[in-house]
């Protein structure tokens, strides 16, 4: 049998999603859990990775095991078992060929700034203070820019021992998304590259700031080099929001 | 000269406003913030306690100080010295009788429950997560109960060592506002009673859940009597929101 797993996540106390030595990750924290009352190893496959300290909304991972699980039991289970900080949101079977990495066809993550003075005590887990004046107007043209097919090597990490890989991807949707104080970053693609969405978020804010021209975007795309690019948004504003699926989507319906 | 200061504080870290011996309160944190940047003892006197694990948005508090103070420097350093689970938010001078507490004419509470199966990772820290099912309609009907004035001795505590007071109350307001799996119970009222919000909220949460017949309500506000009091409402989904005095209020502007 192949289950498929929605999951939710305040990433503040991980290493991220994939497990690492010497760091708790989500993926270890979970595969513990699910292992212990489901009393045989479970082996979870992400949808992708996602950094230390970074959040989820609707992450989904996928796990084979020989017998059928009572889904209803197994919700209050693990949820009863995990730390507050992870909840799985839902749980169904999937065919046995389903994977969650290799068969998502869309991703989308938000990126949360606050453009107030104070920042609300609450609000600092999740957002991204910017204290400096934003110019909305660039802010739009400037991720107008990063729509479509591009190499994003300049916004792309190279992994730690991680291959060189084709850098070209899709991008979407990049939306700017106002209310108030707060101003949501919306990014939507089949696949991102490594923290693509917090490097394109710290170049766009330099450019809302004043802190380095709109012009200068395309050239960084055109270098494919990470050197020449911006800087990098903190991780607490990132939210994987959502992963699909032909036919389904991770999003929770209210 | 007299300063009125806005502030907003997430208070699960804290045995509540006032200041206590053996336990970190916000008063404690601010004062021995403010007085270390302002080079002489601070003494703030607040609108009213908030209990350990309650939070604010808006709460108020005023000290005295011989000497002007530079009020836009003022935020900037305070939020620099201060942790960042408690932010001023706005400062400014008033009249030298002006009092915290004793010139409140009202006080605005939110209370925020969570109704859905599994209660977002985010939403732990500043909700009540009420599993069994709530009947909507019970629930606004047993609110509109405790509108006007009553004596609520039966949902006030009395402090440790606290004298018997003076019990009657006027709840100008305890409005339901459903947004999804979110309700927020709104109260306003010139006073509150100790854990008054926290005590009616959890009764409302019996009867709205079958837990206790909305026709004892009656009976107990006769009662006058705590023993007579449902539950309490956990303190994380409280929040200190609004504090009005003549012509002003906590309330920050969008």
């Amino acid at each position: 049998m192949n289950y498929k797993l929605i999951i939710a996540y305040d990433g503040a106390e991980y290493c991220g999603w994939q497990k690492q030595p010497n760091a708790m990750s989500i993926q270890q924290m979970m595969e513990e859990t699910l292992s212990q009352f489901l009393q045989e190893p479970i082996r979870l496959t992400g949808s992708g990775r996602t950094d230390a300290g970074v959040h989820a909304s609707g992450q989904v991972a996928n796990f084979r095991i020989d017998h059928p699980i009572d889904t209803y039991r197994f919700i209050a289970a693990a949820n009863g078992l995990l730390p507050k900080d992870i909840r799985v949101l839902k749980i169904e079977e999937v065919p046995e060929d389903f994977h969650s990495r290799f068969n998502a066809i869309r991703k989308e993550y938000h990126y949360h700034l606050y453009t107030g003075a104070v920042i609300p005590p609450f609000d600092r887990r999740t957002k991204w203070h910017v204290t400096k004046s934003i110019n909305v107007h660039l802010l739009e043209k400037a991720a107008s820019l990063f729509i479509g097919e591009h190499d994003f090597a300049t916004f792309a990490n190279v992994r730690e021992g991680g291959k060189k890989e084709n850098t070209v991807r899709t991008l979407d949707q990049l939306e700017v998304v106002i209310n108030g104080e707060d101003i949501t970053l919306i990014f939507a693609a089949k696949g991102f590259l490594y923290k693509m969405v917090r490097n394109i978020t710290g170049t766009l804010i330099e450019v809302a700031t004043g802190k380095r021209s709109i012009e200068s975007i395309p050239g960084m795309l055109a270098a494919k080099d990470r050197k020449k690019g911006g800087r990098v948004a903190p991780p607490q504003g990132l939210f994987l929001m959502e992963v699909s699926y032909k036919g389904a989507s991770s999003k929770e319906e209210k």
